[in-house]
């Protein structure tokens, strides 16, 4: 909380924007001591790849994020693993030192340029979670800790959040034993987030939620009523499918399409990128509230 | 199949045992088109440790390893994320480069150096699974693949199998809706793969399968009772909150703790390096029919 302030303070001082991007997935535990969850997907791409494009925007970004999820120019690093080791070689000599192969060269030096810049501004403040509590806990402290900064304030939140947890009075102690036949499970709703951050936290913010369906016939209709419930700016609507190549703008009075073209993608070019130019300007508006 | 059996082929003629460590946790979807997962708590640790121990040991190892997770020496870089950038810096210059930074370079060094020699040996065959399904798949067609190396395999059971899922004909074709309240979900029991395993992908081979519990007071017996059950050699028994630190080891008629001291714990020796020690001393035994 008081970091977060702290920092906000600084930028919005200096006349930056601030977002508040979350990323990944939430965790929820079966069990007391847990050794099975319930995990909604999320790789935190979105996340990651949009809050790079708002700090190349000028914002300052809380990035709000699973932990080992994607992370802001990391992610265009190899996965961990095998790909990663291939991409290092030793130099030898009296000094031995490891240095990038030439075929991992590009993407690791734009990586960390990248890096290196929002490092130096200090404009990207990195906080992890895991469980869907520690979740809800951190983005309420964030919100109060950004609520001073009015309408200049912007909630990306992406993450994939729980809708459903069992609570903690009625977790089993122990691991569920296998040996007693077919698993039963009943999980209570999570609270929605989203109406207490727009009535109480942070009411002048301009707040996105994002909203992921299979079932693109209810898609446009759960996003408005999302609007209509909980009186916040835009839902970005998406398909599991083609999330990586289109999505819905949707606002109280237009729904407005974006989407990568086949030329688009075949020059690496990103749906993050567009997303955050045509939100960016929203913000814009709002601030100055003409919408 | 055919690619494990060829490799595994070449390391027998040349006189290598070979291993087949499985790690890391197993991925159940609860929908059709799935947003939401059943997931067992893994982060390969176990698994990747151990196969670099058996690797150093001789062995020849096939990693069958939930993507993302711990991989072999990989595991001894920083977590993907701002650790990762940090240990890396821009080499200025005419052709600027990449090199390791300085705190990072000795745990780097180890890493490559070790990757290396399992490369240039080809005695790493890495595959990766995420569903529980293509768990199942892949080591039934390993397991049959490695029958015919008879007691000179040995098993190395340590990945974290879903034991419940939910059949593809009773999954949701949509993404579950919170809007419709409280969810129940009934899941169905996994078969056990260490009966088939046993009985018929490779009769012959030395099986160790892995107990993980948080009720310490049923450990030994469930261990007990598995190896009765299924009829394979040893049970690595753990408990969640001491198992990088503590296991014991239970065959038909033995049971040996192997843990690790606080001078041991100080020096960063890890708990694998004694579980492989014992195992390969036992493996000997089990080929040359001593027990």
């Amino acid at each position: 909380g008081a970091r977060v302030r702290a920092w906000a303070r600084g930028h919005a001082a200096r006349g930056r924007r601030v977002a508040l991007v979350t990323s990944g997935g939430t965790r929820v535990g079966l069990e007391a001591r847990p050794v099975r969850f319930l995990e909604n997907f999320s790789s935190g791409r979105r996340g990651a790849g949009s809050a790079e494009r708002l700090l190349q925007a000028g914002y300052a970004v809380c990035f709000l994020h699973r932990a080992r999820s994607a992370f802001p120019w990391a992610r265009s690093l190899p996965p961990h693993g095998a790909a990663l080791l291939d991409a290092f070689r030793i130099a030898p000599g009296e000094q031995p030192a490891v240095a990038a192969e030439a075929a991992a060269l590009p993407a690791l030096l734009a990586a960390l340029r990248g890096y290196h810049r929002a490092k130096e501004e200090g404009t990207l403040l990195a906080i992890e979670f895991t469980e869907l509590q520690e979740y809800l806990e951190l983005l309420r402290a964030a919100a109060r800790a950004l609520e001073p900064l009015g309408s200049s304030v912007m909630f990306y939140l992406a993450a994939a959040v729980s809708d459903f947890y069992i609570p903690t009075s009625e977790l089993p102690e122990h691991k569920i034993q296998s040996s007693e036949g077919p698993l039963q499970i009943t999980l209570k709703m999570v609270p929605k987030m989203l109406s207490p951050l727009v009535k109480e936290w942070a009411p002048e913010a301009f707040v996105i939620s994002f909203k992921l369906e299979t079932d693109p016939l209810i898609l446009i209709d759960k996003s408005r009523q999302a609007l209509e419930k909980y009186h916040h700016q835009v839902v970005v609507a998406n398909i599991l499918e083609s999330r990586r190549t289109a999505v819905v703008i949707v606002t109280k009075d237009s729904q407005t399409p974006l989407s990568l073209s086949e030329e688009e993608i075949a020059q690496g070019m990103e749906i993050e990128e567009k997303i955050v130019n045509y939100l960016q300007a929203q913000h814009t508006l709002f601030i100055e509230k003409k919408i």
